[in-house]
């Protein structure tokens, strides 16, 4: 089989968003497990309105991106228990691309708690998109003081659960990728 | 006691949307019950990131209308289960003006299940932000003919149900106002 | 590839349950689609608390029925929002046997709306079991009226949607149980 | 105003369960602030349906306990993203009871992450109930060493985040409990 295609989704568009470095990791880490990757970054959209494309956005491309992909890695915080209205209106900006595809979530946090609300919301909306959420999630918490100078996880308990996510969404992405092409 | 202010947000801007005619029959429904109300119209900001205003935007005036409010009526359709991202970039744009307020829930629904996942989610944000979301919830569904030629809801039930939440939106604000009044 | 395995888990044990009928049109269905199916009744186990058997109870035989299957089906009703106790005591009883196997939802509900809310939160409890919970679900409104003298749903859009749940099940048990069985 | 009757329900009946020493300790700490206060422990109650009293219950004494009560802390354990099936067989238990009253959540969790969901699962549930879920939360983490040898939090910072928990569901309950009273 050949290279699968992961896309990371940047799901926060806010100043001084710091799932940004975060994002980058994962995207680091895909590509040295041999996966295709591409950084999805909500602030290149600026939507303002659902189903609307807005003035001088790029939605075919995003569409494209996601009609490509195996599957999706979401990075995003946690506003207020959900997830932000940017990745909200990205995620509403396409319907086809994302169906019988698995999609894995990292939240970010800079206090103790946090992250796994906006997961358990994001569950819900992917699976209305008839994506496949897998179990394990990651929850980048105390966000300041998570990556080393190097950009990657200081705590080796954060990289394996990094690894034990990306180990699953491949699974399904390697499963469920020939399962659509035989059905189409 | 004066008479309670209790605005109406109409939570998405997407075009056609058919929220609009729900969110104008509420606030006449306030009205005639003496209530003071606003149409907070979500097309109004167009914000595109949280945390930053977007150029044209009025959120301070948002922020005073919310600051004076006893209560908030949201009016929102259900997208892929969850809640417009524009109506969110909204609501995470406030914080000292909603606490220890009470927030009902219409949701609107072109077909004839749908909007309960929405108020759901919107619950449990609501509540974040340290809101009091009321039990009673009107579910709009099949719009296209939901409303007569006068605006009002063709079926009495729904009325009915209307008629429960603001009741008990307006119990919450008259116990809770005077509360907070004597809290400062 | 042989006959799949999807029994049907009734999710109440309350007096004069509603769900029954339905849990049974449904294990009529998938016979009649040559799904190997069983009915498992939570009354059969009679839980008291998570983690112990219970008195007279056949966890083990639980255990080997979700072992065996492809994929599960549940029919329940919504009580506060939420899913029955008697529920999630029978599907906290296992672990093993669910991972990566997929999940259908059918509510059901004596009024017009509900239903839709304990399919959210089922879907994420059977996520963090490591199910797939599929998009498609049938929510059976006004259940006192809903099957016919045969105990089939009155209603064609009813039946339509469950063949499109079930299709979709069955869909992720082919291309799953062979992907699980070649991890092994 | 006389003192507030806040019982507080132990929402596991787990062999072992390591919710039951965090529940004292909150009740405790109620006491401490004059607060009127009981244990309910669903283990009490050996529920195995929704809807029926059990042999050897006590649904009687519940009813009268949640009656009298002018809010509830609810402390339990998060089992697979959501709450103790036993905990669902409690709470359905009552209707009248709960209206109008506030409820507060105490989280208790073996690991680093989790807690969160459960919470938030439960939030929608008391919201059916028509109660008023404060948004201060507790999260108990890594709870083997959360308590020290006189049953108290540890961590400063875990009862700093009781201590406004607490105040607000007393403030909640100072407020609500008269209006109450005046609407009868």
């Amino acid at each position: 089989m050949q290279n699968l295609n992961i896309p990371v989704i940047l799901g926060t568009a806010r100043q001084g968003r710091q799932s940004e470095p975060v994002a980058d990791h994962v995207v680091d880490v895909l590509k040295a497990r041999g996966v295709i990757t591409d950084l999805i970054d909500v602030a290149d959209y600026a939507l303002t309105a659902t189903g609307e494309p807005g003035a001088g956005t790029n939605l075919d491309h995003y569409r494209e991106l996601i009609a490509a992909a195996d599957g999706i890695v979401i990075v995003a915080p946690e506003y207020n228990h959900g997830y932000p209205g940017e990745l909200k209106l990205l995620l509403d900006a396409d319907y086809q691309g994302y169906v019988r595809k698995p999609v894995a979530f990292v939240s970010v946090s800079s206090g103790l708690i946090g992250g796994t609300r906006v997961t358990e919301q994001l569950r819900l909306v992917t699976t209305a998109l008839r994506m496949v959420p897998v179990a394990p999630a990651v929850h980048v918490t105390g966000v300041a003081d998570a990556l080393d100078d190097r950009g990657r996880f200081v705590e080796n308990s954060l990289s394996d659960v990094l690894t034990t996510m990306l180990d699953e969404i491949e699974w399904y992405a390697r499963v469920l990728s020939p399962g659509r092409a035989a059905s189409e």
